[in-house]
């Protein structure tokens, strides 16, 4: 069935199966010291434009928000985030096991903003009480964040602005960066947001990878002994060289951007057939994922043809579902949809 | 340079990379729901003779054994096993972090005595006073162990009825299963150790995959909500299908005991090297790894052309080694070998 | 200075002190097996109506919250309470130390709706995603609530019942439940709480103890081996004779509904002075709390001769105040107030 | 029954309850922030002769333990100690259930070997795959130790040195202080402990007081933001003033000393009596807990008359067993032991 379920529903782009194929028989060591990673990691600091950058290779996204958040974190702080955010809701609590507290926001398609976080932090530290509260720590943002939204340069600027005038590192969930990195709305780059973020990682799972997912650390501030806390929470690879060949290569020849910019071509094509056909938009996002909401009776015959998610209840006659394009997408599958439709 | 280092220096076995590629433009669903995680758990159940057999597939060994272990001791117990244990030592405290204590018994040649694990358990419920003490709540043992030792069925035996007795589950970690069972010197099967165990990981990482390894509850006792359990840990892969496409190769035409049987032949050629040239054994196992003594300089002058673990000091001017097989150990690999040697 | 800043703002009640200082040369064993524990654990089963009760000891209101918490989830599991609830918001953190996430609903004068907790029932498991999020599995209420506010029997039924029929447990912390059960306003008794709740704990620090908590287990539930979880959670008494002397006291001669009794009568002359200098009430509560807005300035002024807590800001030129009374507060107490006033 | 079961069969020390009820009424703010706190920890920093002293009270012991060494160890740290150890064997997993190891090293005579702690580093440090292992970042003694030995200065300076040499914090559990400090045969005293180690508490449970130990911070180490530490473990008092008070008084008039000192002579003339009757010393200590083998028939008689604590089985015919002498130990209770005897 044609699929627009979600941007994980293939393997690997060609061109990074390839490389695990000619690499396959060479001799290399594990845990991430061999040189596909070493060489990965160079390239990602030349595509932020940062020579200083720490690179590290986790396997997905719930791992590295996990193993991030609870190794940046001091003992009595916790991570703030968007109530919609990743880490919010849909990682099975996996940040409160590591002992630490989700400290939630309201949110506006998805993103926190800026007023709400200064308030937050603005009344935390009014409150002469604060001794028997969970410290905020971290602030978290998802770019694109889970609605397919992105932030400005203005807006990321100023929640920049303000963890650095708190002194707390902001991370940025990058699951889907390439996407946003490429959206035609946005005016960030990638060293726009090595620069901003004191740590994200660039989402390989979603965007061509078998999986994978490289954290970047950018001010000379991964937690020391890293190797070891990943280690302990058995996110630690033995054959490291899985992660290192695929972003080596994600980052060969800028093909995380080639991935990028055609899953939102297109994503672009695809609002144009949901446009012609009327479907009511719940959230046109600039990136790769589109939330139409469809009469159930509608979204019961749709399915029969094409694979979509169920994203949420809209009333009682009415469903909110998403469609995701990316690296896999194909041209016959727009108009598979299209003619569905 | 040739290598014995270990038995993940090489990618995939061909015949699972084949499949990966082959399979690579599928659609399918995420997070272990696809065809092939179902027909992999089959054939493994089919494998092991055991049609209850809930089968469960994880990223790596360490995030195995954190996950069987967390989520299947009470909050009150703890897990023993053998001080040489991987989870007692070389996991960097991963079995700590998830609050429990491994409770560590002697050992012997890597394994676990039955005389020794009886009397820790008697010794526990005579001691009036151990509501203050950690409770043992499951029995690991490795097998193969870490210095490639195997249980016999009557020792294993003997173990596993001590557990009922106690009403304590058993679990094996089975990181380097596939070689224990094609061992020359082995009367345990693979049904046997489904018969024996509560739980055990059959090991793909080190038998021929790229990663993976697969949990085998045996009694109907998989903890409930077990994927929420693995997602909370960061343990669940989006991508599940890298995980069930590469068992369910390794499963069909035997090709997980083709890898075992290959490896052990090949160990026991390099054994026969070993000999011939006289190495003192520190350890000479019965399945893929094999520990010698090498005199410094002789360790040094190796290294120039082969690559091999360090183990342990063993004294001032000695040093123990372990060189390894696989799938990937070609005879050339071997004669380079006896050349250097 | 006079104060109404809490109702843990003395020693122990004198008869509490009195049995204390009798007692103080009897030898007796340790961990809470002594004979007082024993016959407090009785008195509060008959207070309770309910002889099949298991009762145990924890020294503080986090502690007790936190411990019964953890030790009733199941991993995958996380506890619902009002975004006021007291673990929600003033632990630090204590719960998501444990591992498990606190579920926050909205909240109406500090206690939970039966309709949010309905609709976020069924809303959980109408998503077929939910295998991805945290399990509501217990609901945590208090009584009295944050704001000194309480359930009616209505409303305790209808939330008991949609926990019963959800079969989660039902938690109330009841770290100032003497205020609650000896409100004028209540219609909830000892023998109610005990029925309609899973667990609860029946606070001593605030009325009345040094310090102590009893954890009322209702329906045979007391966690297995709960004596070590609570071992392993540093939170066990040496001298545990502390806790059963002080129960032990509080429940004879209805000592503990005396100095509920006590304080509800101190509350309502603290009201009726509070009304008569036309204080605005932030909140008029039923129990021992009452929260006043004051103006800035008048605030300051008062707080010259009157201890009081700060609760929150209200406007720019005003502030909410708690006063609190308890077995201490005298008539003396309340006539320096009014005079201040 | 005359009772030699422990050093916590008793309430107060009379002079500690004196003072408990002469502050009963007065008002104090909560958490630890009262008057008799500020005096205490004052007191406290005079007797360890170190003004820089951070002092913090908690409860008991074991849940001293686990805070203190759970906020000073990194993420990917444990903390070495002695097999026989409190927090080894007998807190029920308390340290492991925050996320780290006890790396245990063995005991003599319950103490460790300043050369077995060398070693051990030096291995440690000597793997260069340490990557994968628990890193040892503090080590935890006791003294007096478990079987009432104690540490001589040299010794202490040994461990001390060692600790310094390798950055790690030296850590001492003085659960029973008192009794190490008043010994006959102590050369150490409370400045030299205060002056070797990085951290240690002095233990009030265990000497004469109701509950409470508290924790010395000798190096401006204290962890940042403690309270929030300690709140979130559950291991903070609202009424902090019965640690304060209690404190207060055992610094005072040099009552903490006279307690250890009373004790002290009174277990000298334990040892006398069971000198007399000839009974075999399993361990015979300079402390307040002396261990002797009885022979099951005369033990099952003498349990009769005396309480005392079984230790160990000593044999198939033989038992060790614990007597401990405390401030509550009488004359009249050693007559009726010598008689009994």
């Amino acid at each position: 069935m044609v699929s627009f379920e979600s941007d994980y529903i293939a393997g690997a782009h060609p061109e990074v199966l390839k490389q695990l194929t000619e690499t396959n028989l060479e001799t290399l060591s594990g845990y991430g010291t061999d040189k596909y990673c070493e060489s990965a990691k160079e390239k990602i600091r030349k595509a932020c434009d940062l020579e200083q950058a720490d690179v590290e290779f986790l396997v997905g996204g719930t791992q590295a928000n996990a193993v991030i958040i609870s190794t940046m974190l001091a003992d009595y702080e916790g991570v703030i985030a968007a109530e919609t955010g990743h880490v919010s809701s849909h990682e099975a609590g996996a940040i409160e096991y590591t002992g630490h507290e989700v400290l939630m926001l309201p949110q506006e398609n998805g993103k926190m903003r800026a007023d709400d976080l200064r308030r937050y932090l603005e009344d935390f530290y009014a409150d002469g009480n604060h001794e028997h509260m969970v410290f905020p720590g971290m602030v978290y943002i998802s770019h694109p964040t889970e609605y397919g939204t992105l932030y400005t340069k203005a807006e990321m600027e100023e929640i920049a602005e303000i963890c650095r005038s708190y002194a707390i590192p902001l991370f940025l969930d990058g699951a889907r960066l390439g996407y946003g990195l490429m959206s035609r709305e946005t005016d960030l780059t990638l060293p726009d947001i090595a620069r901003l973020c004191d740590v994200f990682y660039i989402g390989g799972t979603k965007v061509g990878a078998l999986c994978g997912e490289a954290a970047v650390f950018t001010k000379n501030n991964k937690p020391p002994h890293f190797i070891t806390s990943v280690k302990r929470r058995g996110a630690l690879l033995a054959k490291g060289r899985l992660l290192g060949i695929q972003f080596d290569t994600l980052f060969t020849d800028d093909l995380y951007f080639r991935i990028g910019r055609y899953a939102i071509d297109m994503a672009e094509k695809l609002k144009e057939i949901l446009h012609r056909h009327e479907l009511p938009f719940y959230l046109e996002s600039p990136t790769n994922q589109q939330f139409v909401i469809l009469e159930n009776g509608q979204m019961e015959k749709l399915s029969r043809e094409i694979s979509f998610s169920f994203w949420e209840k809209y009333d009682e006659t009415h469903t909110v579902v998403r469609l995701a394009t990316s690296w896999s997408t194909t041209e016959e599958d727009l108009e598979a949809l299209d003619k569905a439709l």
